[in-house]
C-alpha cells in the first residue's frame, strides 16, 4: 500500500524527533542514545532514550512506523468498523521523568493512521497532544503552558483549543482513583474534519510547541531544593502514572496489541515508583495541594485572566 | 437474590482470610491492621494489610463480597454470555512482597460466583489458585510449591494438578515480555464440573495449602544476607509484576471494572518498582538464570524425581 501523504508526514516526524532532542539534550547536557528496531509483520523505528542525565532521570522521544495485516481496535475510538483493515500508523511519542520532583513529567505525541478500504479511497487521520504532570506544581507554570497550547491552536479556530483542551482533561484520567494524570493541556484524535494540509499543519504546530510549552517551566524549576521528602511524594505519584499508562492508556495497549516494540512503548515507565497502601498526603500539605487543587479540570486561562 | 451455598463459601472464606493473616503474622512477627469497605451498588469488604513488617515489606490478605445488576465481562473467561445479569462474587486475594529478595513473592486468590438466569437456576462457579515469583530462585523450593500444589489435587483426580498447573503457566504470562511471571502453581476458574460439594472441598484444599506451599520456603530463605544489587534485581522484576497485574491481570480487570475498591485491588502493587530501558541482566549471572531457566514453563516435579 503506498499513500502519498505518508512520506511527507514521516519526513516531518522523523524531523521533529531530531529538533525534540536537540532541544531537550540542550537543556539537560547529556545526550540520547539511539537503538533502532524493525518489527517481523512490518515496520519499525528508531528509539532515543536518555537516562540519569542533569536534568531528566528518564526520557525518550520515539518515533515509530509500523503497518499490517489488521488494525487493532485501540487505533482509532472513532471507527471501530475500521478494526482488522490493512493499516499505517506513523508518530512520535515523548515522556520526560525529570529528577527533580518541583520540575514537572511532560508528555507528548503526534501521529498518523492509514486504514484501508476494499473499494475506496483509504481513510486517514491524524491523533496527537501534550500533556503536563507536576508533583508540586505552580499555577504561573501551568497557565503559561495552557497558553502555549492556545496559542498553537488558535490559527485554526477558536473552538479548537477549548475542545482539545477538554479532551485532554477528558482522556488523561484515572477513572479509578477519581482523578486527572496531570494538569492537561491538548489532545485530539481522529482528526481529518479539515482537508490533508490543513490537519497535517495542525499536528506540526503542535509537534512544534512542545518544546515552548515545556523548557521555560523545566530552566525555571530544575534548580530548586529538594530532598528526601519530595522524592518519595514524586515516586508515588509517578506510581498513578504507571496505572494511567498501563491501565487506561490507549496508546500503550494499541503499541502492546500491535506487537510493537515492548522498550519503545515503555519507554514511557518511570524509573522508579511506588505503592503505599491507603497513603494520603497530610491534610494542608504541599503535597495535598496537588490533588485538592490541581487534579481535576480547571479553565486555568480564564482564571489567570480574570 | 438469595443462595443457599453463598454462606456457606463465604463463612468458610472469612475463616480463611482468618487463618492466612494468623500463619502469615506469626512467621513476620508484626501485626496486619484492618480496613472495612461498603461499595456503594452493593458489597463490601474487610482488608489486611502488613507494611513494613519483619519479613513482608507489604502485603496484604482481602476479602470481599461484591453483587450488582450487570456482571462484568471480565469475570468469566469461559461465559461471556452471563455478562449483564446479576451476579454475587465472594473471595479472598492476598499477595505477599517480602523485603528480602531472596524470599519469592507469592500470591493466591479462591472466589466463587453466582449468576442469575431469568428462568432457570443461577449459574455458579469456582475459581482460584496460587502461584509464586521468586527473584533468586531455587530449585529445590519450585520443586516443593509444585509438590504441595499437586498433593492438594490428588484426591480429585489425576489431571487436575497437570490441567491446573498448566492454565496456571498459561494465565500468569506476559505476552509482551514472552515471559511468565514465575514458576506457577495452579489456577483454575470456570469450575463447576463437579457437584457443588466437590468443588467447594476442592476449593478449600487449594485456600488451606498455601501456608504450607510458601512458608518453609519463606523460612528457608529470610535470613539470606542480600545488599544493593539484589535489591535493585528485585525492584525490577518487580516492575514486571506491575505490568503483568495491570495490563494482563482479569481479576484486577474485574475489580476496576466493578466498581471494587482501588486500594484493595491495588494492594497487590509492590511498594517500590524500577524500570530502566532496555535493561538485561548480564549473561550468566545469578539475575540471568531467572530467566534463563525458570520464566518459561517446566515441568518441575517430571524433572525433580527423574
Amino acid at each position: 500500500m503506498a499513500h502519498p501523504h505518508l512520506d511527507k508526514v514521516k519526513e516531518y516526524l522523523l524531523d521533529l524527533q531530531e529538533r525534540l532532542c536537540e532541544g531537550l539534550a540542550a537543556e539537560d547536557g547529556a545526550a540520547f542514545r539511539e537503538d533502532s528496531w524493525t518489527r517481523e509483520s512490518g515496520g519499525g523505528g528508531r528509539s532515543r532514550v536518555i537516562e540519569n542525565g542533569h536534568v531528566f532521570e528518564k526520557g525518550g522521544v520515539n518515533f515509530s512506523h509500523v503497518f499490517g495485516e489488521r488494525l487493532p481496535a485501540s487505533a482509532s475510538a472513532a471507527r471501530p468498523k475500521l478494526a482488522g483493515r490493512s493499516f499505517h500508523a506513523v508518530g512520535v511519542s515523548w515522556v520526560l521523568h525529570p529528577h527533580n520532583p518541583h520540575v514537572p513529567t511532560a508528555h507528548g505525541n503526534v501521529r498518523f493512521f492509514i486504514a484501508e478500504k476494499d473499494d475506496a479511497d483509504p481513510v486517514w487521520w491524524f491523533g496527537g497532544g501534550f500533556d503536563l504532570t507536576p508533583f508540586y506544581p505552580v499555577f504561573e507554570d501551568v497557565v503559561h503552558w495552557h497558553r502555549v497550547a492556545r496559542d498553537t491552536c488558535q490559527p485554526f479556530g477558536d473552538d479548537v483549543y477549548p475542545r482539545f483542551k477538554q479532551w485532554c482533561d477528558d482522556y488523561f484520567k484515572l477513572h479509578h482513583r477519581g482523578e486527572t494524570r496531570g494538569v492537561g493541556g491538548l489532545f485530539f484524535d481522529d482528526l481529518n474534519e479539515w482537508d490533508f494540509e490543513h490537519c497535517f499543519a495542525f499536528q506540526q504546530a503542535v509537534g512544534d510547541a512542545f518544546l515552548d510549552a515545556y523548557l521555560p517551566i523545566v530552566r525555571g524549576r530544575r534548580e530548586m531544593p529538594y530532598g528526601e521528602r519530595e522524592r518519595d511524594f514524586q515516586a508515588f505519584r509517578r506510581g498513578r502514572y504507571v496505572e494511567f499508562n498501563l491501565v487506561w492508556d490507549r496508546g500503550t495497549l494499541f503499541g502492546l496489541q500491535s506487537g510493537g516494540r515492548t522498550e519503545s512503548i515503555l519507554m514511557s515507565m518511570p524509573p522508579l515508583a511506588q505503592w503505599q497502601y491507603c497513603w494520603e498526603p497530610e491534610p494542608g500539605s504541599d503535597e495535598a495541594r496537588l490533588g485538592d487543587e490541581f487534579l481535576h479540570p480547571r479553565e486555568w486561562l480564564e482564571e489567570a485572566e480574570v
